[in-house]
C-alpha cells in the first residue's frame, strides 16, 4: 500500500495543499482561501474548512493508500509546540473586538487538526525550514549532513542543517537569517528594526536599491518611467537581461551583500553548500555569479572554495507543499 | 575502577595535560613546552616527549584507573581527521629547509599519540570548541540541547552546540565567530581580512578601541602614559573600576559591538544563552550589563528577552584541559 504525506503551505492568500509519496511526486494537490478567513474569530471555520477539504482531496485521489502524516508551512509556525504564535498577516483580532491580547493569538493548529486525523503525526514549521527539509527529503541535499537554504521572496528566509539535522534551536524559531543586520541604521526592515539582509537582498530590496541607484547615479534606464509602486524585481531582471546599466548595477549591490553576508554565515556553521530558493533566485547566474564572487571574496581562508551557491532543486516544483510534506517523511526516519 | 580521561591543550608557548574523571575533577597535571619545537622538523619528537610525558603521570597518579580515551584541543584542530591543519604557530618551517609546501603541515596527530597508546580513542579539536563541550559536560549547560560559547582572549573563538551535538560543519572547522565582519574595512584582523569581530572585541581589540578613544576624545586618563606595546586589557579594566572615562567607554564599545554581533548570532540558532569564557570575561559586569543591553537592544522580536548571556562555569578552573578530556565523555556517551 502506497504511504502518502499531506503536505500544507498556509500563505496570506491562500492555503495550498497537497498529497505527496516519499519520492517527492504530488499525487494530488487543492487550495482554499487563507484570505476569506482573516480574523481572529475566523480561524475555527478555517480549520475546519481546511480539515474538510483534506479528506475530500484524500478520499478522492488516494483512498487507497496509507496516510503517513501531515507537515505544515506556516509563518511563525514552532516546531517544537505544533502552534503558529501571533502571525502578522493571519487571523487578526477585528477592530471592533473587546479583548485584543495579543497572547490568544498563539494558535494551536496541530492539534486543532489533529482532532479531525485522530493519531495522525502532525509537523508544523515555518516556511523556510519546511524548504530546507525538502530539499533534504527530495531535492539537492540529499546526501549533505551540513547545508544551509537561503529564500529569496518578499522576504529573505533561511534554514539551517547541521549533523544531519534541523536547527530549530531552543525555542523552535532558529534560522531567521534575514535579519541579520548587515548595515547598523541602515534601511527599515518589516521586522520594525533596521539594515536586516532582507531589507536588501529580498525582492522589495532590490526594488530599494534600483531606485537608490537610480537617484544616485545619472545613466539613463527605462526603469525610470516605472513607479516605486509599480515596480518589481522581476522587470528589474528584465532590463538587466537588456544591459541596462541601473538593473545591472542593482543586481550586483544585491549580490554583492547577499554574498558578504554568506561569508559571515560560514564561519558559523560551515555548511557544504548554499542553496537558494524562491522568486529572485529565477534571476540566475545574474545574481549568483556576484553572490559567488562576493561570498568568496569576504571568504575567512579556512573555508575559501569550499562552499558551493547552487539553485534549489525544488525552484520549479511545487516546493512549499513538498517541503510541508518532507517535514513528515524526515521526522518518521528518526 | 575509576576511569580517566586524558585532557591535553596545545598552545604556542606550553602543552598543559592532565587526568580528568567524568565530574570534571582533575586527578594529576604536567606540562612539555611546545615552543622548544617550533619547527616543522621538531614535530616527531615533540609528540615522543609528549607520549612518554602522559604514561608517566598515568602512571605516576593513576596506575590502579581505566584510561577511556584521550581528548585535544589544538589550533587549527579538525575534529573529523584528527589533524592538526597548517596551524600559524606550531611547527613552522625552518627558513633554510628546501621543501616549504604547506601541505606538508597537516599533522596527523590523533594518530600519532594512537601509536603510543594503541586502541583507545583520540579526538582532537579547536581550543574554543573544546571549552565548549567542556561547558556541556561539566559546566552550567549541562541540560542545553543549544547553546553557544564565545572565548575572549587573545583572539576571539566560538563553539556551537544544536540538537545537543557540536556543529563541526562539513570540514570540521565550524564555529569562527570572531571571524564575523562587524564592519567593512575596518580594523586590520590576524586573519588577512578587516573588521572581523575579532578585532574589535578581544583583548587586543580592548587596547585597539582605547587608543582610538585616547585620540578621539579629550578626557584625562592614566592609560595616556603607557604604551601601545604595553598596555593591556585587564590594565583597562583596572582603570574602568576607578572611573576612568576611556576606560569605561572602551568596554562601551566593546560590550556593544559583541552584544550587537550576539544578537545577529542568535537569528541563526537561537540558542538558550551564551556563555562568555576566558581572560577578559573576567570584567564581568563592566562587560557583561553591555553585553545584555545591545543584545537585547538590536534583537529581533521573536528572541527579546529569552537569550541568556553568563559567564563559564569553567571560567576559573583549568578550562582548557577540562574541555580536552570532556571530548572524550561527549563521543564516547554517544
Amino acid at each position: 500500500m502506497k504511504k502518502l504525506a499531506f503536505g500544507i503551505d498556509i500563505g496570506g492568500i491562500n492555503t495550498a495543499f497537497g498529497l505527496v509519496d516519499e519520492q517527492g511526486e504530488l499525487v494530488a494537490e487543492s487550495k482554499i482561501s487563507t484570505a476569506a478567513h482573516p480574523y481572529y474569530s475566523d480561524y475555527p471555520t478555517y480549520v475546519a474548512l481546511l480539515c474538510q477539504e483534506m479528506h475530500k482531496l484524500f478520499d478522492s485521489f488516494a483512498a487507497d493508500s496509507t496516510l503517513a502524516g501531515i507537515g505544515i508551512g506556516a509563518p511563525n509556525a514552532n516546531f517544537y509546540t505544533g502552534t503558529v504564535d501571533t502571525p502578522a498577516n493571519l487571523w487578526k483580532f477585528k477592530g471592533d473586538e473587546p479583548v485584543q491580547d495579543e497572547k490568544l493569538r498563539v494558535f494551536p493548529l496541530a492539534a486543532d487538526i489533529a482532532k479531525s486525523f485522530p493519531g495522525l503525526p502532525i509537523y508544523v514549521t515555518n516556511d523556510a525550514n519546511a524548504a530546507t527539509i525538502g530539499e533534504m527529503v527530495y531535492g539537492n541535499a540529499r546526501w549533505m549532513r551540513d547545508f544551509v537554504m537561503i529564500t529569496l521572496g518578499t522576504g529573505v528566509g533561511s534554514g539551517f542543517v547541521a549533523n544531519g539535522e534541523m536547527i530549530y534551536g531552543h525555542d523552535g524559531f532558529a534560522g531567521e537569517a534575514g535579519h541579520i543586520v548587515i548595515e547598523r541604521g541602515g534601511r527599515e526592515c518589516g521586522c520594525g528594526r533596521r539594515g536586516c539582509l532582507e531589507a536588501y537582498c529580498s525582492a522589495i530590496g532590490v526594488k530599494r536599491t534600483a531606485f537608490e541607484l537610480m537617484a544616485k547615479l545619472n545613466a539613463p534606464s527605462e526603469l525610470r518611467s516605472i513607479p516605486f509602486a509599480e515596480l518589481d524585481s522581476a522587470q528589474v531582471a528584465a532590463a538587466a537581461a537588456k544591459g541596462d546599466v541601473i538593473a545591472l548595477e542593482t543586481f550586483r549591490l544585491t549580490g554583492m551583500r547577499l554574498g558578504q553576508a554568506l561569508a559571515d554565515i560560514v564561519t558559523i556553521t560551515s555548511p557544504k553548500a548554499i542553496f537558494i530558493f524562491g522568486g529572485l533566485a529565477k534571476a540566475g547566474d545574474l545574481l549568483f555569479d556576484h553572490v559567488r564572487h562576493y561570498m568568496e571574496e569576504s571568504m575567512l581562508f579556512a573555508f575559501k572554495n569550499k562552499v558551493q551557491v547552487l539553485p534549489s532543486a525544488l525552484q520549479d516544483k511545487n516546493a512549499a507543499i513538498l517541503g510541508a510534506s518532507a517535514l513528515v517523511w524526515k521526522e518518521l526516519d528518526k
